[in-house]
């Protein structure tokens, strides 16, 4: 099978949160068509099981197969986590998550030596990222934080509220007590944290978001792979959503930054 | 078709929170059988849309019906707004929702004269609520607030948090102002939530709660169409989920207040 290099690039998560990756994919690779799809009917998956969230991602991958795209980017870490190794063997072409990529960015310091994770239940309870950071650097240490209050805070709009402070302050306490110095944002909702967790944590720890570093990731992969888009015609960005609301909408113009057109209804 | 009097009744919401429901109806109907479907796997349902709600919610009842039900309760709110006369129309047995029996609880008291509603922002923009109670009460003013952040705190179990009293003050605050005399917990989650409310709340606002509401009127509706169940054997309680993992069997746990049997897994 030989792959279209011209054909877009696929995208999908649980949600809209994923467009916090879209958007850093069209900051590095501002000629690639892009068609996303946000599982918005079934979302959230960080509470579900590993063999729900499986089942969901095979359906996700399929629909954008079958819009003919050349590659897949899990932007979702629920996903990644429980699902990465199956979607690779199931399909023929490159599937990416943002696992790795995070990993990655988090031991490219070497001076990393205690790495504090926060991310959906699932992710946790996963131990992707604590099995990944131990493949390659066995002498650090690992924190896993379940933070499932964190996404309703950020669809709720309440980023700079009081309240969110508080469940930060709560979750962050015995991660920072064991003194990490890297803190890695790992669901796709969590860039949106990084004002106020800046704010919290000043520059005591490292943080890393695992949008950016799964865009780098795809970059390389697509440069390597030599599948880079070289037509000089307009690239498209087609959004799809398992679920249409006003909510969703007003979410995704938030994560992705900028105006798209017309929100497109999908059927698994 | 005549309908077995023998046979369970059948409850669905869209997660565990309809336990509340059932343990109500435990106590007011201890001799009958339920059979209780959870779609956990595509949880939530209150910020998701009309359309797809509905889709869900014919799917749940259909599970029920294929279950050989006798009657469907409908322990969701946002199911409830989206769906009830459809889900009436669709199936030929009786089928019970919360928003009727809590609008009667709330006007139970003729001294009512301004109600809060707090829900979902799926139940809350449907307006079932206000719609029902200016229906009967025109002369009483609503008040709707889509809380969204309530059923991931309680989810959470931080049901005695300072950031969910600060959550709580900021949703509450324009009510109070308001000087509301009634607050309807519009979603099957929140009668957990009673005690932090009743602190914060004192005696100067009333609370209804849609679980034990829709109990009373399963009830009245049972004696009404004798359909109550006379054999002697015991009962039984069947838990569907169409998802299941230890966190949502230990929020069963929490909703239902007594130990059940195995979980099953549903096929929808």
């Amino acid at each position: 099978m030989t792959i279209d290099n011209q054909a877009p690039l696929g995208v999908f998560d649980s949600g809209v949160g994923g467009l916090t990756v879209v958007r850093a994919l069209r900051e590095m690779l501002p000629n690639e068509s892009i068609i996303y799809l946000g599982d918005t009917a079934r979302l959230p998956y960080g509470s579900k099981s590993p063999d729900t969230i499986r089942r969901f991602a095979v359906e996700d991958t399929q629909f954008l197969v079958d819009h003919h795209v050349k590659a897949v980017v899990v932007a979702c870490n629920t996903a990644t986590a429980h699902a990465l190794p199956h979607l690779q063997k199931t399909f023929r072409m490159p599937v990416i998550g943002v696992v790795e990529p995070g990993v990655e960015a988090t031991l490219a310091d070497t001076a990393t030596q205690r790495v504090g994770i926060m991310a959906t239940a699932g992710t946790i309870r996963s131990c992707a990222y604590q099995h990944a950071i131990a493949m390659q650097r066995p002498d650090v240490i690992t924190e896993g934080k379940a933070t499932p209050l964190l996404v309703p805070f950020i669809e709720e709009g309440w980023i700079d509220h009081p309240a969110l402070e508080l469940v930060l302050r709560e979750y962050l306490k015995p991660m920072l007590d064991h003194g990490i110095d890297t803190l890695v944002l790992g669901c796709t909702h969590y860039p949106l944290l990084m004002p106020v967790l800046k704010r919290m944590l000043g520059n005591k720890v490292r943080l890393v978001d695992s949008a950016s570093t799964c865009a780098a990731h795809t970059k390389r992969m697509l440069e390597a792979e030599n599948l880079l888009r070289t037509s000089k015609a307009r690239p498209v960005l087609e959004i799809h959503l398992t679920d249409y609301s006003e909510q969703f909408e007003a979410l995704a113009h938030r994560f992705l930054g900028y105006e798209f057109g017309k929100i497109k209804k999908a059927v698994l």
